[in-house]
């Protein structure tokens, strides 16, 4: 049921949070707004506000928040995505998948993901603002720009992927809608050897896209569906890359939405 | 704007997550659900899921989300509650809260709240199995079950309250309705003294109440308006004190909802 | 349980279908939507579309409406306003209303409202585009109005009352959220002994309001918990009125919410 | 833009008006309501209240709907459905229908459906409870219910499509879900010839489906693009029907929900 979370180790959180130096810490979230970078064809996210006001003496505000699970900085669960019927571990999609929700590979089996950060930094290995619609990344340079930041991916690990793309949303929307810059297939065997928990990155999909909607999305097949790795997606990175913070500690809290397919999160990084 | 955010240090996170031993983590949320623990009067959170299914050989689902800002384990932020007309730092609530939000004090304001986590676990201490309806936590509780615990709290701690009022959720969902055990006014310059950043209580409003709803909620007053000071509600500390785990490296992630009131949260805390 | 309802006869409607001259029909709805006129503390109402494309060969959209049940053209459900504690019939407030909705006098105690309607054009009696902001009509100004329409408001009419304010709508939306004119407490008397069945009028709450959120809502008080009046808000007259269609067989089809305290409406005038 | 609408003229809804007998009506909706009707993938309707209650001496409440636009008794907008990539009157399905709703043929464009409603009451001519799962009604049927009733189906009628099958859904909600007797492919030409405005049944889709979902849904690809028709759904006949009422003033008024592809309706037939 609990896929690459199998992973997660008290050892590996001690040694994560033993990494901690400066006690500098991050939060990876866009604002979670209507506005806010989501898939496009998605419910939009919206919240409302109501209020009372020095009824009594008293006045206080709280709102009705009505959103996408998965708009803005998201979590994906295992129950998000599968392939010719099966979900992850053999599950029937059918059976398991209702408009009342998962019974199968919810989010709220995921009470947290904890471990080491790795931020790869591809847009500033590659000394450029952002990599360009439908540019791949592939294992290669993973492997390679992990060499040149110094840090070795491990077991357990918690991959934050940058590329750069968040700031085409601030800059030029309709583009940022139109696809993306992202993993690829050659990724497939990476992610698998890697055995890393799950993986973040600064697009609407984790995997590159040439257009939206895409005819296939094999990173999220292989990943989510065989893999039971956790994506995770709209990562806000610029200031963390800024900072060079290559390793930290990731703090992952997804709300235990019951039944549900995944979840907005604010990651926190700590380094 | 930060309120008592301002006690939250690079030293207090770094020694904070310095005393991370086991690696052992938890999660302190409620499921967040329809069903699940909320003030009574208010609008029940409820999640429906859109599944599509083998269309083009892919399957999956995604979820539209109807929530409370306020509902299950969640953070209030400092536009939450008010009085006179004036919010804390003495904002003009009629004019900084209306129907489309707060322009001062929202959640989106709060990044995230790290710091050692202080569990002041008051049934345990006392010896019971929950305390009881209109149980008042005093001051002088709070310092006898620190010095029992031996554990003595710091300016920049997050306190950890446990009442054990949310057994009674499971157990009797009516009485847990009625209204809760928690702290009372005398706790108010002990607030103050201790520099504590948040305090989160397995209960409905942290604060002692005798019936819901109240003629008056001290503890929001004062804790909120005149001290910035984040409350935080219905935790799950059943867990973390059984294994009287009282010391932690809490990490408090809300949604960075634009303008909201508060953010339904998973709390985590390592040990 | 039903309020004035009870005067709603077989005779009633068929005397208002006999009375259809041209077959001309009026919707008298505003557009429902987001900046669609409303209550101005209350929560916005949305829309959502979800929308699929060309999958095995077909296209669709369907969408996820959140409204407020008082936003936009709406109909009043006795449940909606009481004082002193007890609603209409003396059912007591606190024990019917609960946050999972009303058990007395919902909205789906309503099947329907039809009737001959009375259009009451004050404005254009008065000769003004529209009254002014907290200007009262009185019970003479609605005699001399029927009057000079040279009608007869009888036992089972439906008035719609005509103040013109819904064209400040398009043209002052500040102004129009500022307050109202509409009827004034010498109208209550005139309410009772008329027999109406229901108001509709241009404005946000049928009676006059200097400034929102008023101190007192005596028509609401009076004709919702002391008569059982039906009170419907945010017409648009503007086409019936041009037409001087002061006579017309008028259906009200509130949604049947179950426990709602009221429903958006689009209602309509036969002619 | 508004397809069969233009059949409905000023003279059919005066006739249509002339024809009230008794002064009888007729709410034709089921409940709206989570647990009521709706096709079986879809998101469920819900509703909150949110209530005050003796606050500066008043009491009231009022709602937060949430509610999918086609569920319970609705009417599909002509955006609701295409095929090949084009919508009726030729516009293109992807360029006019986004997350944001539909920029033609919207729900808003219908202001009302008046006219003579004409109950075909398939299961009561057939002498029986109600028709079987996947049972078709025939264009041949049509007729021979009609002619039986002693009625004829003229330009501008509404049909009101009776199977019984509403009585399933409180006998055996299971078998509801799975699929339903309708109208088959030989009415297509049928309803092109009889010029019908609408027609209303008291099933899901109102054509016949053995299995939900269906591998083509042949009646709302002609009627809804094809011909510009308009399909209502979830209609209560049991009280009009043991009338005998074949003839009414039927009433149809949508929420003008602006951009949305259908609405939640409560039609109101008066005999």
């Amino acid at each position: 049921m609990l896929g690459t979370l199998n992973l997660m180790t008290q050892e590996g959180i001690r040694n994560a949070a033993g990494r901690v130096k400066s006690g500098k810490a991050y939060s990876l979230s866009v604002p979670l707004e209507a506005e806010g970078p989501q898939w496009p064809p998605r419910q939009k996210l919206w919240r409302i506000t109501q209020f009372w006001n020095d009824l009594s003496n008293w006045g206080g505000s709280c709102d009705a928040v009505i959103m996408h699970s998965h708009s803005g900085t998201h979590i994906d669960a295992l129950s998000h995505f599968w392939y010719n019927g099966k979900m992850y571990n053999g599950f029937d999609g059918a059976e398991h998948v209702t408009s009342y929700g998962a019974t199968r590979h919810s989010i709220d089996n995921v009470p947290f993901i904890i471990g080491r950060g790795v931020l790869l930094d591809i847009a500033g290995w590659k000394w450029v603002e952002h990599l360009g619609l439908g540019e791949p990344v592939a294992a290669d340079d993973l492997d390679q720009c992990a060499k040149a930041q110094n840090i070795k991916v491990q077991s357990g690990d918690i991959i934050l992927l940058r590329t750069g793309w968040m700031r085409v949303f601030a800059q030029d929307r309709a583009l940022f809608d139109r696809g993306e810059p992202g993993i690829d297939e050659s990724t497939l065997p990476w992610l698998k050897d890697h055995d890393v928990i799950a993986i973040g990155a600064d697009n609407h999909a984790v995997e590159v896209i040439e257009n939206i909607p895409p005819t296939d999305l094999p990173i999220h097949r292989y990943a989510i569906r065989d893999l039971g790795m956790y994506l995770m997606e709209n990562f806000y990175l610029e200031e963390i890359a800024a900072d060079k913070a290559y390793e930290s500690l990731v703090v992952i809290a997804p709300l235990s939405l019951t039944a549900g397919a995944g979840s907005p999160i604010n990651p926190i990084a700590i380094t």
